[in-house]
């Protein structure tokens, strides 16, 4: 069986054909008869299983931002020296940008044009203030540079961790999923320079 | 005189107009009749100074190119230890990027769909490599961390570098061209850990 037949198509499934359709189309130049045929199934089977590609959109992005804020709750990422605790929260965004790849590549490529859109725009800035809260507490504690200013720090760093979706490829080619979050982890805390 | 006259356009103006239009709607998504309505001017006063849309998106992103390979011809880019000629070269790229903010947010947005758009990506893709040649002469001379490799440390610095187009505003509200400058080259050489 080499084509999906309707009946195997779960919400799951559809979430991961639409996510893929979104990021190569862009959302806005994503229509249901786009995703109607990248999915094989006619656009009334998708209404059975959605109401739109908004709540697909929507399922899309909560994923990528349940991924994201569970790193918070997550011991190391609450206990300890803030310095500590930045490290590994560093550390883990970049591995769940990897491991849910199209969706946080979605969620980075989300305009604001609609609801769903904006609401999306609005977590992420909690995500980003949450990150810049432990810098900051970091820097208090004394563990962290004083001479960047903490709101200019955390966006250069999600700069760095962000734009690993515009090239990262899981192949096995490339670098591996270890090799960039270690990298990412020695540059953003170490830098380029050689430890003395 | 509040609308630019037919008259005093030159391709200069007509260029940053192009320029503001391609970053809002896309390359791909501007039409000439775009361009004509922003510009305030007829198709066919267009068409007086240019052949189309691309060649308007050629010198765009020849402007961005020649700026970026400018750098790689002065001085400090040629004569010294590699480290301090990367630092340097990261210093003037910030730099740049702020001075032609529109022209490289251009540049970093080509798709490749046409031929000046691959041709544009063509010419990033050698400009990255000479900065990777940089970095890894660095390391050879052992100035810098040796334990990321070259290929994938170049493309996390440029990955922050860039992401500056994605939230500068030249309104003088957020930081300066001088503290985004000065953050970046210390957080790509020495990182957020304190300095012992």
């Amino acid at each position: 069986m080499t084509t999906a037949r309707r009946d195997t198509y779960t919400p799951e499934t559809l979430l991961s054909v639409a996510v893929r359709v979104f990021n190569e189309r862009g959302y806005d130049g994503t229509s249901m008869e786009h995703l109607s045929k990248a999915a094989g199934i006619s656009k009334s089977s998708i209404y059975h299983h959605v109401a739109g590609k908004e709540e697909l959109l929507r399922r899309a992005v909560t994923r990528a931002l349940d991924g994201l804020f569970g790193i918070l709750e997550e011991e190391h990422a609450r206990v300890g020296r803030a310095a500590e605790r930045l490290e590994y929260v560093v550390r883990r965004m970049v591995e769940v940008l990897l491991a849910e790849l199209p969706y946080v590549t979605l969620l980075l490529r989300v305009r604001g044009n609609t609801a769903t859109e904006r609401w999306a725009l609005e977590r992420r800035r909690e995500f980003d203030h949450r990150v810049a809260e432990l810098l900051k507490a970091a820097a208090a504690e004394g563990d962290v540079r004083g001479d960047v200013e903490v709101r200019l720090a955390t966006r250069l760093v999600f700069g760095m961790i962000n734009s690993i979706v515009e090239w990262y490829r899981p192949d096995g080619r490339g670098s591996s999923a270890r090799e960039v979050r270690d990298a990412v982890v020695r540059l953003v805390f170490g830098g380029l320079r050689k430890e003395a």
